[in-house]
């Protein structure tokens, strides 16, 4: 049993703000228990009402006498507090808060919200809301909310950060005969959030498919377990809006929420495995195929058509979703040039023909179906005066059902004439579509989430033996005692190196003796660069020298250094000379690390240099739960790993060196939450190892 | 009067190889005709039969005795040319051909194909087809086709290359009440093909948008003429099919065509001015706004909902879509704010909040529509229990009828409560959604479109006054002369410069001396290499030395490329040793060309050097109509533009200078058919001019 039973399955519920007046929120809570078929007790709460709707009415919720599941809350704002504390006294469960007026109104709200929540925890209850729809279950049944439509019974879990979306959504899925296990709106997530309604679905024996309208998540760490876990057990297709920068600003001053990048959300959702919807159409297709058919255990998808166009266009969007076209067995193709007219295709698209009955429908599906390297399939039916339009149906079903572990879906290519097919196909579970490309993109979908399965666990990025923590924390502090965000070159060069970061030694030197001395241990030839928090272009002031080869040489440039700083900024804080050791030129990559409010330390990989900027050749992973399967993915995924492996005739790069260094970086950024930003820029990769050039370190 | 007026407005129509029998297709075209209401006099003509439907039956078209202004051909293949024959002595002015077995079906086929469109050729009659459903007008009307549904009258004229998807389109829309001006199945494209169609659809008075589905072209040229221009008066909206690998090569089983690139389309749609949709939903949700709603002025569009978390999606799709969220002026959110509710949001997207009733969007779309910065509207509406359906439809209408200049679309979200506003504003022609994307993507091909009409015309690059055809001319025929397919970089060097592209020049000598006398002209240091077409990897058989800085060197050199490239390649071809004067490094650029077998040279200019392949940050043009502006356009849409503007701190690079090398290569391109190939990589751009490097060209 989950945690959250006693809110879906409570033996009792309290509606307190109960209402006789139609129309308003209290009467149509009461309304919805009642018609809904819930089994359980149902106590309608107002001072001033002896009865609504045949049932007792109570003064308050000490007045009911026995504990209550879960009370429902539709009182004026100013009233939740003091209910929830009642509440509390009798040993309600649950509430559900429906009423608004909380924090998406202003900072008085907030501190409103932020007192009935404090209420709840006292007491040990669990809050849905404020400023929620409420809840339904078609499974129980249950219905704890004002909304005017109950769903159809169904597989599909819906949980919406939008009750106007879920209001939307549920009168569409009336007249699309899509059905709901439950629907939730989650109001203002005071308590209870997406990731706890996620969990609770995955337990749930009713819910099939997980899905979801979110604006933000409460907390990015839940929302990441909670996702994988559910994803295990069936898949999580979130719709997640506030992409664009514009629509970020709109999510923002709708939710108050401090939201996170996009960038952190896509990386999130991909790493745990949950499936993202791109429009809602794409959200409900998703959901409806997933209800309705099996997870395809590939990639490889067959098309048999009664026409040469439509099988084209299937074709196209096939690849253009990253999806493949079966190459056919030569056995299957062998029976299907025996068992089809001569013009038929067939290969991928198989062509049926123009005059093709049901019985060749029958037919072509059952041998491409039989096909070992056939994961799904599509048919395209078009309207000819010959289209045995039922019947052909029940051929689809029928060979469907000789094949149930390979998802197949429908297009019927057209209106009036074609739909009793398309209904038919649907009521026996086969998604029919107008059009092929929306059944191409749910079964890409599918896809994602087939391979998204086979991931191995998570794990964070390990504690490697030579790490030295404290060194790293003490380098840390004494920048933060002297109230710097930056870090000096040397100072990140020492953090890197304490976690094993290969990074070309820096050393800071005070005089041009001790510059001397330091560029002989490093090892001759060296850079030098002024060490100045202050100085953000040392090339400019004549900060830097390169390729100096002895100890005259490097005397020298730590004076010409120090003049000309002093002659272009009299006033900057000069901490000394960095020495550094000139490295080999390998290839240039970037390693970098920023931190998300709410997912944490996002990692990046990608091509270096000048580049780096201009081309966006980067490829992103969070560090929480990163694996090192997965930082090779983060290589391979970009550009830079066609140079990496040895572009024209050049000797591959170290990549197991890079992923290593990637999984320091992330093992730094998950020991130090004080560590802001990272930019190791350049990093040279070579055939043997690699090394960080220029370590740049901000902390918070 | 355009040229196929007699084809959709013929005064008499013979209906050869007409049938008694129901379900034939020769019955079903004399029943199409019948019913469609056609004005003119129907001959069905059949040498077994008396009469038909009640029309007296001839049994040859001679025997009609009047001339004939279309004969519609449904006799066996074998048949068609003695018909056609037969037309052509008794005066018929145009063909439809109905029958299959032509070149679709083989070589044979096609031989028949041939004769029949010789025939026609001969007695100078215009040919629809063979292997077509036959083409349908709503205005005239007429109905020469053998589908079984005859569209609602409508304005949009929709030509397809896909029989079955014509007819399937239809089907799709009696369903939707889409209604067309035309309807033309293009066939086989024997003798009539899109580009006939499109020119006549854009002087017809009852078509106010173009659809096509094509497979390819039959004559680039001809296309980007007919779209062009058509495209001026009214919209083409195209969905070509093919574009995949496996898409191309599943279209070029069907149709046997040989199809050019799906890149060359993508770039010949784009510069002529056509819209492109990627999906069938697409290219009807066009269609739809395009036949109901003005064009946008710009792409600036306001959103209007009663829910935050749909605006939040819109506002994401609005962006994704390369539209942009107006920023009202302050008078509008001024008025907003003083005629809406506290709580409403008053920027964009505007938020009237759940218990808006009608008079709250007439308002508040009133306001936005009003505000100059707005050049098209979204309205959002989530059922709520105070939505007022149809009052906030006529609201919706009434308010876009006072400004009627600017689109405005309305995403009705849900489905059973909402379906009579979205009934209403549908009937008043503004196109209704489920869901906010597709109407957003439906403007944005609008926008699209907006931009493309206000391209200047196209203009072949000039024959620039300094070019040297003769000269060009002259090593072209030597290559030739020759057998060579492969120029030398000398030649290359010199076709280049004869058209004025700034080439580094390069020399070839045969001796030591030569080579010493001829670097002193082309100016020190200078780069050597071997001059032979059978060695491709000049510097790995020692044949490249770089940086010469005099004669003494240079004569060095030379005899140690010879020795050494004897030493590996013995039997190798020498023409001699190319001397080349070395260039300033400057920003690495290509330009290219092919040649697509359809429309003729494709330009290419990117980012160069060994990131070209790597990075793919290239931008494409035809050649054909290539004006400067559009030149200017292709280095601004790539990446290297960054670099080219002077990227952290360097001095920009001469644009202009670019401009004209891609002009200059393009000329030379159109001049000379057979280069099948060419590319300049590197071109190194300068802060003043731009030289390229090396040169190839290929010749077929």
């Amino acid at each position: 049993m989950s945690e959250l039973s006693a809110f879906f399955q409570p033996q009792s519920v309290a509606v307190i703000g109960a209402s006789k007046k139609p129309g308003k929120i209290g009467h149509a809570i009461i309304e919805n228990m009642l018609a809904c078929g819930y089994r359980g007790k149902i106590y309608p709460v107002n001072p001033r009402e002896e009865e609504i709707e045949g049932l007792p009415c109570r003064r308050s919720v000490q007045e009911i006498g026995t504990a209550v599941d879960l009370a429902v809350v539709a009182v004026p704002a100013r009233h939740t507090v003091g209910v929830a504390a009642e509440c509390g006294v009798a040993g309600v469960k649950n509430l559900v808060v429906i009423t608004a007026g909380f924090k998406e109104t202003g900072r008085e709200g907030l501190v409103l919200e932020k007192e009935l929540t404090r209420v709840c925890r006292r007491h040990g209850m669990r809050l849905l809301g404020p400023n929620c729809v409420g809840m339904m279950d078609t499974h129980i049944p249950i219905n704890a909310s004002f909304s005017a439509v109950f769903p159809s019974r169904g597989d599909i879990a819906f949980i919406s950060q939008s009750g106007a979306m879920l209001l939307a959504i549920l009168d569409w899925s009336l007249a699309n005969g899509v059905g709901f296990s439950r629907v939730i709106s989650l109001g203002n997530k005071a308590d209870l959030n997406e990731a706890d309604f996620i969990a609770d679905a995955a337990a749930d024996p009713h819910t099939r498919v997980i899905l979801c309208y979110i604006e933000d998540v409460a907390d990015g760490r839940q929302f990441l377990q909670a996702a994988r876990e559910a994803g295990r057990q069936k898949p999580v297709i979130i719709l997640k809006s506030g992409v664009s920068q514009a629509g970020a600003r709109a999510a923002s001053s709708h939710t108050g929420a401090l939201a996170g990048s996009d960038l952190a959300y896509e990386t999130a959702f991909r790493q745990c495995g949950v499936i993202r919807a791109r429009t809602m159409a794409e959200l409900f297709d998703l959901a409806v195929a997933f209800s309705r058919q099996p997870v395809p255990a590939g990639d490889r998808v067959a098309v048999v058509t009664n026409a040469g166009g439509p099988g084209i266009i299937a074709t196209d969007h096939i690849e253009r979703m990253h999806l493949h076209m079966s190459r056919f067995g030569k056995e299957t193709s062998e029976a299907l040039r025996s068992g089809l007219p001569p013009e038929s295709a067939v290969y991928n698209p198989v062509d049926v023909l123009g005059d093709a009955g049901a019985d060749r429908y029958r037919f072509a599906l059952g041998k491409v179906l039989d096909d070992p390297s056939v994961n799904g399939a599509l048919v395209l039916v078009c309207p000819t005066a010959v289209t045995e339009v039922e019947e052909t149906a029940r051929a689809i079903v029928d060979t469907h059902r000789a094949h149930p572990d390979k998802p197949v879906f429908v297009a019927y290519m057209g209106g009036r004439t074609l739909a009793p097919g398309a209904k038919l196909v649907a009521d026996a579970g086969i998604p029919a579509y107008t059009f092929p490309e929306p059944a191409i993109t749910a079964l890409s979908g599918m896809v994602r989430y087939s391979r998204a399965r086979q991931n191995p666990a998570p794990q964070n990025p390990p504690a490697f033996t030579d790490i030295n923590r404290d060194r790293a924390a003490k380098t840390l502090k004494a920048v933060k005692d002297e109230g710097r965000l930056v870090l000096l070159g040397s100072e990140a060069a020492r953090v890197a190196d304490a976690y094993g970061i290969a990074a070309a030694p820096v050393v800071l030197a005070a005089t041009a003796r001790e510059a001397a001395e330091k560029a002989r241990e490093v090892g001759f030839p060296v850079v030098m660069k002024v060490a100045s928090p202050q100085i953000m272009h040392k090339t400019d002031v004549g900060g830097v020298k390169v390729g100096l080869r002895n100890a005259q040489e490097v005397e020298q440039a730590f004076v010409q250094i120090q003049e000309s700083v002093q002659r272009y900024l009299p006033d900057a804080v000069i901490y000394g000379i960095e020495i550094q050791k000139m490295m080999p030129a390998g290839t240039e990559l970037i390693i970098g690390m920023s931190r998300d409010v709410q997912f944490g330390p996002l990692i990046a990989f990608g091509l270096g240099g000048i580049y780096v900027n201009l081309l966006k050749d980067v490829s992103f992973r969070l560090a929480e739960g990163l694996t090192a399967e997965e930082a090779r993915n983060m290589i391979t995924e970009t550009k830079a790993y066609t140079l990496l492996r040895g572009y024209r005739g050049e000797e591959p790069a170290d990549i197991n060196a890079l992923v290593e260094m990637i999984l320091r970086v992330a093992r730094l950024a998950l020991d130090f939450p004080q560590i802001a930003e990272m930019d190791i820029n350049p990093v040279f990769a070579y055939p043997q190892g690699a090394s960080a050039l220029d370590v740049k370190i901000t902390v918070s």
